[in-house]
């Protein structure tokens, strides 16, 4: 399996890095719209114009959503299949009809916002639906850095650099596992927590009382602000941690209670993403090569697609 | 969809019950071995060897594995679409090579071994093998009752009551959590707690001597024993809770764990069971629409599959 990269930030440095694991893909290239010889990638570099000469069964697009996927997917769905993480789940029905149309009259197919959240939690949630339809599901995102609330703090005047982890509150948790989550608020269900380096001469006061009285982003939740040095930032705030859970809780009858928990403890939220979206490569060229065409979702694909064990080993082996 | 129910123990009523929740099934009838008059089944019940008479788009099997399955499934398939819930793991090629091909002569579809292990856990160890190739996968079991441990207990004599509850080491999740479940034995991982009603005259010493040294059930595990009264047994020991969780633990790169952790909680095991092979009635029915044919297991079905719920808003509002 021919698999291409297409953009080099973090995803796609995660998407090079699960390549390599993989023993049924080949890693084509990173395709990209800077000068390929600035790449420090392991894989070789292209100008992303240079795509449609490669032979490519799968490119995984791990651009950003408002910007390159909406733009970029329906593009280079017309060259190869394609998979994406496009996130911004207002335009998921614009973007999907944008992708099916175009994989469609060139013959490919599309496999979009898949990841973990929109991904795996996606499946979670609806599988916890057709299991336990009379029951309600919750989702909580974190401990883990938000780069749309730390892009939103750094706009600050005076603030230097900063990072912002939600954080699930643990009585919230508590609470839906029960049965008992019905009318929990976001304040109720998550923390905000910021560490930011402020300028010398900024007023920490004004900086904190900004960021917690911002309109959507802060005002609803908790937040606290710890200002730190340089030194303590770039020792403990530049991983990139993630996680959450989603749970389903349902009654099978009256007085009996099911609940299903399915989460996450990742060490790297772009790695992980990017170890799905490998897997789902794989899922999405099984279906192309079964006659597939348009754009899909995690949805659509039977789990034993994103394998590469066959249906005896897995009946053998793992049922 | 008309559904029928085989058998009306406790996974039967669980089946009777889940369908009366579901609005896009109808539920045709219960078919046993015993004579239908004595059974208090809330909807219709008749003689098994009635139903090649009724029209059943799928019927859900709820016998046991070992003397009524092997035999009803591949008989059964004959007339209707099945489900099974089919757990004699040595057993599973064999069974399947048996539904498939009868199914397959009469033009039919059938999903085994099916429920939440085998099934939705089944699903999970294979997610988690996708997504995180270099990694390692563990399976908990508990709190809940063992029926083959509570039957090993039962037969011990002087016991007049027993349950077995196989219960989880939290020391052991947190280790498999952290990566480091290499080598942990069953008794690290499980604890075996009994509750035993014994006669008046029974030498209770004997009984537990007998119980924490059985081989293959009890010897390899740490198992205690608790003496109690038939009213404390029928107080507290007659629900049928379970749970469990599988745990997989990989790394995407050399320094960066990351874990996912599917969870269940379960008031009535039977009871989610069932659910779960209700929507896989769903998921296989809406196979068998589109042209599918033979055996499948879950790891053959679109999560989509197992909701009524469309493409579009799937995408629209779960994604």
């Amino acid at each position: 399996m021919k698999i291409a990269i297409v953009g080099y930030g973090n995803l796609g440095r995660g998407v090079e890095t699960a390549l390599l694991q993989q023993s049924d893909m080949e890693a084509v290239g990173v395709f990209t719209r800077r000068d390929p010889a600035t790449l420090d990638s392991r894989i070789p570099a292209y100008a992303l114009a240079d795509l449609p000469h490669h032979e490519i069964d799968v490119a995984i697009l791990c651009g950003g959503s408002a910007t390159d996927l909406i733009e970029q997917s329906p593009d280079i769905v017309r060259h190869c299949n394609i998979v994406d993480s496009f996130d911004t789940h207002a335009r998921i029905p614009e973007h999907f009809a944008a992708v099916d149309a175009a994989a469609r009259e060139t013959d490919h197919a599309a496999l979009i916002s898949t990841g973990w959240d929109p991904g795996l939690f996606s499946l979670m949630r609806v599988l916890g639906a057709a299991v336990l339809p009379d029951g309600t599901v919750d989702t909580f995102w974190g401990k883990g850095v938000s780069q749309g609330h730390s892009d939103a703090v750094r706009r600050i005047p005076g603030v230097v650099k900063a990072v912002q982890y939600t954080i699930p509150k643990e009585s919230a948790v508590a609470q839906v596992e029960r049965g008992e989550g019905a009318g929990l608020t976001p304040r109720d269900k998550h923390l905000r927590e910021c560490y930011v380096v402020a300028a010398a001469d900024a007023d920490r006061e004004a900086i904190r009382q900004a960021i917690v009285s911002m309109p959507n982003y802060f005002d609803e939740y908790d937040t606290q602000v710890n200002f730190i040095d340089e030194a303590e930032f770039k020792a403990k705030h530049t991983a990139m941690p993630h996680g959450g859970q989603v749970i389903r809780h349902g009654y099978t009858s009256p007085d009996t209670p099911q609940v299903m928990n399915f989460s996450l403890t990742l060490a790297s939220n772009p790695e992980f993403t990017a170890s799905v979206n490998v897997a789902c490569a794989r899922g999405l060229y099984r279906a192309y090569q079964e006659g597939k065409r348009g754009c899909m979702t995690i949805f659509d694909l039977p789990i034993s697609y994103l394998t590469g064990l066959s249906a005896e080993e897995l009946r053998k082996n793992w049922l």
